[in-house]
């Protein structure tokens, strides 16, 4: 566990390499089945994911990381047969908390009260406005949880892009399937979507595509 | 417009950078409202809200950058008078597309047509993929393009962190007085939540604390 400090950190990162990365990214389509991400690298990108932000703070999400290639086959036949599933050196099930509520919230306040050693009791201002907030109905929090998930996932595919990882997230899954195979619902759980990590080959025609992305007069308003 | 090279940058980023950055981020509650962010990093940052990934490409988004103080003023009290909302630096309020639907993919393809220089005809299959995705009930599309922007703010986040800028994103916010005070009905887009931008005060406390994540082995499954 980690301490916030105010200084910013002494290695940064300089915006040419941050655009570098975001440029250089695409959703791979073809990977290089023989490229392995090498281990730091790879523990760094399960890190981020760990440290990734969401609403409270409350990380309504779990990842799971499947190697196995028995799983893998079976997932890429809930996957539309999609073969970065397999080829990919990994392959992330991006998960989301199911029926999201109180006891949530208390398993959050009980971390928060030990990793600060402070007591539960003086969080109970925090604990009541975050009680209030997950008793609302499963109509407001479910799609909520899911966006919590999705900043996870853009973390996720910005710290792959400045670390020269190619990823490709991947929508077109089957979540029912997948929570049938990984026994997701039994956990809490449902998926949400995967991404998939590793090096593109080199004949991915994809990768050599301009990028497409609407005029930033379009996309930006300044006031 | 920038083309995807199969080459890694060459300016890369260092894990121990990314998570130098991602550890020393928080949801700044206290900003110095005399710090400004430098312009070059601010431009960096904005080109990596239009770089985000999204499905398909379609960049289901908008993002209003409000520098104007009168404007900052009648959103604070739109944002349950929270005090980022003027004293940060920088305010963005992110806005996804109202009623996603065939319109947006025409625009999309028509766009990707001239981008990369090929006939509209030569889309066609993706076009047709995309407009029976875009058909689906808006029940479906609403939340799914909502999950997309919430992509762009991990990027955002991220980009954020890396390149020592603090930034408190925030849910807090009335979106229907959003909407009306910015002109986003109208223009066919709704505010979702805001990131407020620039760099914390030496006294917000919340600096200080220790930052709370559940153990790796709550977080991540390895199958």
């Amino acid at each position: 566990m980690t301490t916030s400090t105010t200084d910013a950190p002494k290695v940064a990162t300089s915006p040419e390499a941050l655009l570098a990365g975001l440029r250089w990214r695409y959703a791979v389509k073809k990977f290089d089945p023989t490229r392995k991400i090498p281990d730091a690298t790879w523990q760094t990108l399960e890190e981020a994911l760990i440290l990734s932000p969401s609403s409270f703070g409350l990380q309504p999400w779990k990842f799971l990381v499947v190697d196995d290639p028995e799983l893998r086959a079976k997932l890429k036949l809930a996957s539309y047969n999609q073969a970065q599933i397999t080829d990919a050196a990994r392959l992330v099930v991006v998960a989301a908390k199911k029926d999201f509520g109180a006891a949530d919230v208390e398993r959050f306040v009980a971390h928060t009260a030990y990793v600060r050693g402070v007591s539960p009791a003086s969080l109970e201002q925090y604990r009541q406005i975050m009680l209030g907030f997950a008793s609302q109905p499963a109509a407001i929090l479910e799609p909520w949880v899911a966006r919590q998930v999705y900043i996870a996932l853009g973390v996720f595919l910005t710290s792959a892009a400045v670390l020269s990882v190619d990823a490709c997230p991947m929508e077109g899954i089957e979540p029912a399937k997948y929570n049938e195979i990984l026994g997701l619902t039994a956990q809490g759980y449902t998926a949400l979507c995967v991404v998939t990590a590793g090096y593109r080959a080199a004949d991915d025609g994809y990768g050599k595509l301009a990028k497409v992305r609407f005029p930033k007069s379009e996309v930006i308003k300044h006031l």
